[in-house]
């Protein structure tokens, strides 16, 4: 599956989707103008707001609300987006240059505040449902704060267990994913039931997805950034924790003390990504990301069978075989 | 007038304050709670949920909205200064070190995005006029962003005209000021042409108390944060504007090319602090200054004689002589 595909099957949702980010980005202002023009033509995958349209076509009723709700998720992941590249100091992302690096931190720390609150604005303009559907986004907001923070706790420490990696997973992308597929169903009118299931098959596929993209930053450069991007900030990932696993608790404190140092000893960086190899951490990680997969198609049972339905079955597998 | 005199006034709606604001700030998250307990320890004038609560009480009701306008619009301005120590870099505000300084940049983005988060969801949680509110909130955080953009751009220049600088303290402090001001009213129950002056108010006092934040710039280091700041990071504000007024084109000029060369030259920040000195800078901007402050008491004109309406005078008068 390309996503392109998605784009043509949502046609007409998608225009109006594509015209609403594009009105809630104007402002006179030039440099915030020259910002927002920058990042509108450099668009990632738009996964998230083909989500919410496919999850809103599924439940039978693509409403006003729907469009903004799939505004609204693209705002928000492009807001934290820019705040990342400055916590990360990125250079590059999507395989270009990021606002950070181009126009400095405190470009992309204001720009991120302003697609914030485009989205929660974009959200205030529905005309049913916008207070639960504000608590939805608002409630994501802050876990994907103490995501990274959590992260980054547990980046300056080394110490990352299975445990704290599921949680900061959910936190920092599994949880939009959830408020999409959950805020999608109800503008759309599903019945609880199904908005349940969605919101599960949203959680099951966020996990999945940021899985693969823990994967791939051991497995390839095909994500516009430098491989082992996040061995060098401190993170350790699925694929490392898998392999680590299997060893000796002497051999598991060795690895992480190696982790721990990379600040200072930056050959670590290989020497750590080597261990993954070895060890097939990134196969094992594949495994789980396989049962994510698994459990998030299998949400989709409740939901009748239509071509919407079919696609979001097309993405799960998607989040599993992406190589970008 | 000392604030505190305003909290004592203000008894049982300051406690009420104060308890909302810190159950806001809740957080599991271990780092997240040790930022927020820091700045909850380190409080700043509460100026805002002081004025918010003045008004209210003007208005003759001071209703569980209006409690929530106050703790959103303190939530709001901390978010502001944890982003804008990262923005200028700053080690230390209130006289002790910053978030930034002690925590990482990380740290005091992500603790700006959560504050963000809890002022939004502050404002959901009224009952009345929520929708109202939140756009009113929603619009000041635009104007912020859009404020910052501005002055830093022209600070990349070194030419802000005396325009500029009005367009720039009424995007990111007078905004704030207007939202508090009208949000307090209509939490209140006040009729449109009470709401309206109120408003109005609201933009004379902001516009008052950034110049005197301008002002204290060049006077004093009593703000907690050395002298000069603003020059050093090319911010031209109004002592040096109303300094140069007076100068031939050619003068200004080369006062100009200074300021722009002090990314350079950091002994100019001296040179231009002597030229605003012996040009009676601060105190032309000081008549400026106070032409605001009489213009904002003139606007409490439509409201009916209360000690809260006293203390609204006094906070005007306030934003005048204040040295801190």
């Amino acid at each position: 599956m390309e996503l392109s595909q998605v784009q043509t099957f949502l046609a007409q949702d998608w225009s109006c989707f594509q015209d609403l980010f594009k009105k809630a980005l104007s402002s006179d202002e030039p440099l915030l103008k020259e910002t927002n023009a920058y990042l509108a033509s450099n668009e990632g995958k738009m996964l998230r707001p083909m989500l919410s349209l496919l999850v809103s076509r599924a439940c039978g009723n693509v409403t006003d609300e729907s469009i903004r709700v799939a505004a609204a998720s693209e705002l928000l992941h492009n807001a934290t987006l820019l705040h990342d590249d400055v916590l990360d100091q990125s250079a590059s992302r999507r395989g270009v240059p990021t606002v950070m690096s181009l126009l400095g931190s405190k470009a992309s720390v204001l720009a991120g505040d302003f697609w914030l609150v485009k989205a929660v604005e974009t959200i205030l303009d529905c005309r049913r449902h916008s207070k639960e559907l504000l608590r939805m986004f608002s409630g994501t907001v802050s876990d994907l704060v103490e995501g990274e923070m959590l992260q980054m706790e547990k980046a300056g420490k080394a110490d990352t267990s299975l445990m704290d990696y599921h949680d900061i997973i959910f936190l920092k992308t599994a949880s939009l994913f959830k408020t999409i597929c959950s805020a999608a169903a109800l503008t759309a009118g599903a019945s609880s039931r199904i908005e349940n299931a969605l919101m599960n098959f949203g959680i099951q596929l966020g996990m999945a997805f940021q899985i693969k993209d823990d994967i791939l930053d051991y497995d390839g450069d095909a994500l516009g950034k430098p491989v082992g991007t996040d061995l060098r900030e401190g993170k350790i990932t699925l694929p490392l924790l898998k392999a680590l696993e299997k060893q000796e608790p002497r051999k598991q404190a060795s690895i992480r003390r190696m982790v721990y140092e990379i600040p200072q000893k930056d050959g670590n960086v290989a020497k750590v990504a080597d261990f993954v190899k070895e060890n097939d951490g990134t196969a094992l990680a594949a495994v789980t990301l396989q049962e994510y997969v698994q459990r998030a198609k299998e949400c989709l049972g409740p939901l009748p069978e239509s071509q919407a339905k079919d696609w979001l079955m097309k993405l799960a597998d998607y989040c599993e075989y992406r190589t970008i």
